[in-house]
């Protein structure tokens, strides 16, 4: 069976992020005023063949804490979805 | 009012993903041959400080196509929330 998962990785509150002060920095003098901050994150999105969605989830989970986030300075938040057609 | 935008920004089917093969590389190397694909994408946290939660979608949008997404390569989700603690 496929699944669809995704790990979503942001910064922690309180870790500066360059790449979002940059964003913020062309969103003003672009002419966005109402902008007061922006954090950037990743969305990470794996497709698995495993035979239950509780399997992928622990997977994701596992795979999310021993690679995708820096355990440090980022958290993560791991979704799942049934997937048929790709890859 | 304050406003938490979500925009995530992923690459269209057919693009060519570098990282999320190399990623996908690492998840082999590390022992998850359950893994069919990978795919990388951006998660682009926003407050804003706009009257409406009508305005808040639309900016977010507007922000997407002009900064935050490449429309040949790429395409956007917006969401929006309620803040008040931050920043």
């Amino acid at each position: 069976m496929k699944y669809k998962g995704t790990v979503v990785v942001t910064l922690k509150d309180g870790i500066f992020d360059p790449q979002g002060a940059a964003v913020r920095g062309s969103l003003l003098a672009l002419g966005y005023p109402q902008v007061v901050d922006v954090r950037m994150g990743k969305n990470i999105v794996l497709y698995l063949d495993v035979p239950s969605k509780e399997e992928a989830l622990s997977l994701l989970d596992e795979m999310a804490r021993r690679l995708l986030a820096n355990p440090v300075t980022e958290t993560y938040m791991v979704s799942v979805e049934e997937w048929c057609s790709r890859p």
